[in-house]
């Protein structure tokens, strides 16, 4: 089959090539790949710049849509044809993940998704949003799952809160959707002046520059009727864990999501324990709820933001685009 | 002050009459009313009809707004001229309810609100919403707050799910615009064809005419993709709740909230204990669930749904309004 | 291999014969029976008395523990010698339950466990606690889990609360002994003078014998200050249900567990409304709160109380012992 | 009455002195002090260490219990003669904090409990155990509901789970006592070989001293089967909250209770986000808090650890006996 996959690492050694398409077992679905969408440990990979390190060669991209190409002899709850979310912890059906379900990590442990056909577990798909296309459906699998969990699992949201949305990553776009959704006035956060409008058009209420507001907490309040926000995700790790803090009101609830500028925190503990905040990290979650979610899309027509479509073919310029840090909204690639 | 207040029971009674004012004291503050609805018990009271009885004189009515007119010299939170809605549980703030608390009932072992003022304690009144004039308010500490606590507090209702509301009482009501608020499919009973579209344009995405589907728990099924529904809010008792318990999904929650048809329930075990369904009775909740829905409202700018208004001197009118079963919405009386 | 297959309905039918060896699939585990345990739809599924029918020839029993003997290509989780808990909703690893994972249930849709051998999955199965012998943890799959996921995950008991215990089925006793670990008061219900003092012996703080108190709700609350208590498990259907909502408080806790007085319960609103009471219809749980049962077990060295044991030929004995009533703690047949 | 009034900071300006008794209100109680016990925060209030002052002349203590003296005309809840432990946080009396509750903190922006007498308020007040002295209830307001709202209301805490305690101070000692009830199993840390038996004798499984395994996360894996703990409560900041995030699981709930040796944290995200761990600030907690645990200490007659008694005359012995860190439980003093 087709596929992508490295030999060498650099965005300029993703290229298409053909490796043996995979066999399936009684309890599994041989999954055509339509669309992926790339994440930012997409890139790292990618670049060799993953602290722990992943063998060559490999597929990388590990999350995406496709259609049910066959079935194992076990299977009853898939068909070909039936429209799928392909799972990125593969064996995490419903409940707490485990050491066991986190073997096997889309792209990490297993094959990535850069290749015309994958195997996946009977038990972890999810169909595919009806009112959407592939192409709007590729980043649910982790961009949008990760925004769900935290919020709604996690940080157990609700109508008349106020929510502080940072940046413009895939998760923090989903934040705003989802959040609006559930009726909570968003703040958001960017540093230009040109997104500022985008985020507005999204659904925030309230956008922030934060080159204009260093230290942006200040300015969250004031927007937020002189109170600190119920929730917030942190988005960048290092430079905006300690505004992220000042944001919240007491009982606050911090997502520890992401880390472009670093993965190290320097925290004071007394406005944390003044305010007994939550610093709760997460990620990704499991196919039950990325089903909550579909119906959530769904009932609520919500359209993921796509920033740019490419072929498979042009594998390279998608990665460009999404290193440029550009993009708003998601980098997607097509078969 | 002007007051209603029974010397006998019978809407024919309800007159203007003239009774001290009552005195505040330390922590307490004199709330001038200037808007109160109707709720059922507040009917059955002045019929006499409620089973435990109430001793006369009474002033009647249990939910309402008003101004605050004068503070005790300890109360620090509000300052003559707030606007603010009274409490119908009067001691509980926070939490769950005591029995402690639960002494003190507005119209049930506190004077009702039919009066020009009332005395209330500081820390139980909660902001008027600023959105909303003092008549549209005037239904949030009964009606508003018992189908806020049961659905975001018990339910935890969340976008995607669906919800079947039942009838067109101040509570359904409320539950139809907290549930659109949150993002989940609302689909509505009625009995009557003209409600059908008041449903429908108030936010319902379905509607079923229960007197064409006497067994509607077939239709709601038809009508959520074969699958019961996430949540119901049981609002007639008697003669609702075999089809209510039959119209959730596996770990479904059946609220018991009315008692329209009656007290007395007749339950099969046998459907409940296959699909884990939770039975959960409530009404109203605390100050701090009411400050949550006042957030709520303002965000959202939620407008309550008022059926008729009368000034004080056409109280009869009123009840005889909210007795006719024809309202579609709140009947409320103004100062 | 050797089995009980009933070709008639009725226990003089319960004999011993041959039948063939399932074979199992990649991910399935063949484990050998060591130890089963009766529970009541197991008695009335011999007697035919299960209102909606099982075809025959049928294996009965639901629940059990064994020996892996063989274990599926792909399966890594399992290998041969370990002793396992075998599941009784096959499918359900964690999370809700799904009408997917519900379709097979052992005993009903799938053959039950009195066989020489039974094919489970690889992912539902779990470890049997180091403390106990396969024949003291026979009935951890059903009676202990429903105990457990009544208290621990659904009434979410904390030490000193009260629980209201009834009678002395299985989950009763398991009951008793998982809320005493939690560091609950336990006040349990019997008809049986002899019984008082084992319900003693296993940890009861109080015992009520309710035929010397018909209606026990007034001795509960006596016993427990005057309050009603926080959490009760109804047992008995149609006889209980009243006086059970009559012994909670405010925001008290009815699970809805047995039906052995009948499945038709008669249930007045007012109670309910008044004290905002759950019922909570339960019944097993997951493999995910199986395992933390499991934990528990070994933590606090928790022993299920066995009445009887019998071997394979005396499956009839066994029946009768159960169906006789004067059982106190499980009766147990082993392999 | 007498009380110890600082004019000066410094251990050696506590002093007994006479200043006025305090008046009460209408809804207020006057209540002898009978026993306080020492907080970390109540020595560096006395040393002026605390980073953003508290104004002299002050009495400090933050923890004790009383016997009511008086009660004002309107309140109902309480009288002459009753046992009950003083509020830390004055107005909180159930659900969540807020600006207005925090306003009041004894021995912050109130009188602390040095003193004969105190006012408090009638509806935050909660009765002392019955199986207490009031000497073993003087930390329950501060260390015992600290430790209780932890891992009650946030860490959810439950049989069969690993809890992991840290040092000897009170709040971990209420941990240990609140685990064992609750049936988990025990880790505790110490730097004292003489504590390690303590600890034992209290009830933890097993006992760590960190000067052996200054990496002690390894240590606590190795007891615990090679996995994390479920919880922990980080107790010293700076220096331990490393070891503390190496030592839970997936899911894992660490508690940041403690600033022993600084507030200042450095966290690394990648083990936090690999295991979506929560690290959760928290102390104190509410009035239905308190009364809850104290029902918790009834049932399971939990003894709080005491390390010695100083007549109010010794107060200085009482701060000396505390700064030396060589108490094991707490430092209480009499009147």
């Amino acid at each position: 089959m087709k596929a992508i996959q490295l030999t060498q690492f650099g965005i300029p050694h993703l290229q298409l090539t053909d490796i043996p398409t995979p066999a399936i077992g009684e309890s599994e679905v041989l999954v055509k790949t339509t669309a992926v969408a790339l994440e930012y440990h997409d890139l790292i990979i990618v670049e060799n710049r993953i602290p722990f390190g992943i063998p060559l060669p490999l597929v990388p991209v590990s999350e995406g849509v496709g259609i049910v190409e066959n079935v194992g002899s076990k299977v009853t709850r898939w068909k070909k044809g039936d429209r799928v979310i392909i799972p990125f912890i593969s064996r995490w059906q419903a409940g707490k993940n485990t050491p066991y379900n986190d073997q096997l990590r889309t792209s990490f442990t297993l094959p990535g998704l850069l290749a015309a056909y994958s195997v996946q577990p009977e038990n972890t798909l999810v169909r595919t949003p009806g009112n959407l296309t592939d192409t709007a459906a590729a980043s649910l699998a982790v961009a949008g799952l990760t925004a769900w969990t935290c919020l709604v699992e996690q940080a157990n949201i609700r109508a008349g809160q106020t929510i502080l949305v940072q940046g413009s990553g895939g998760v923090s776009l989903f934040a705003i959707q989802i959040a609006k959704t559930f009726g909570l006035k968003v703040i958001a956060t960017t540093g230009s002046q040109e997104k500022e409008q985008q985020l507005k058009d999204l659904g925030a209420d309230e956008v922030i520059n934060y080159k204009t507001f260093p230290a942006w907490s200040h300015e969250v309040k004031r927007l937020n009727g002189g109170s600190g926000v119920d929730v917030t995700m942190d988005m960048a790790g290092t430079d905006t864990i300690e505004q992220s803090i000042l944001s919240v009101k007491q009982h606050g609830f911090v997502g520890l999501i992401g880390l472009l500028t670093g993965t190290k925190l320097t925290i004071d503990l007394i406005p944390l324990i003044t305010n007994y905040i939550r610093l709760q990290a997460y990620s990704v979650g499991n196919a039950q709820e990325l089903h909550d979610l579909v119906r959530a899309i769904e009932t609520n027509n919500i359209k993921p933001v796509v920033d740019s479509v490419f072929p498979i073919e042009k594998v390279q310029d998608a990665f460009h685009r999404f290193k440029s840090g550009k993009a708003f909204g998601k980098v997607v690639i097509t078969f």
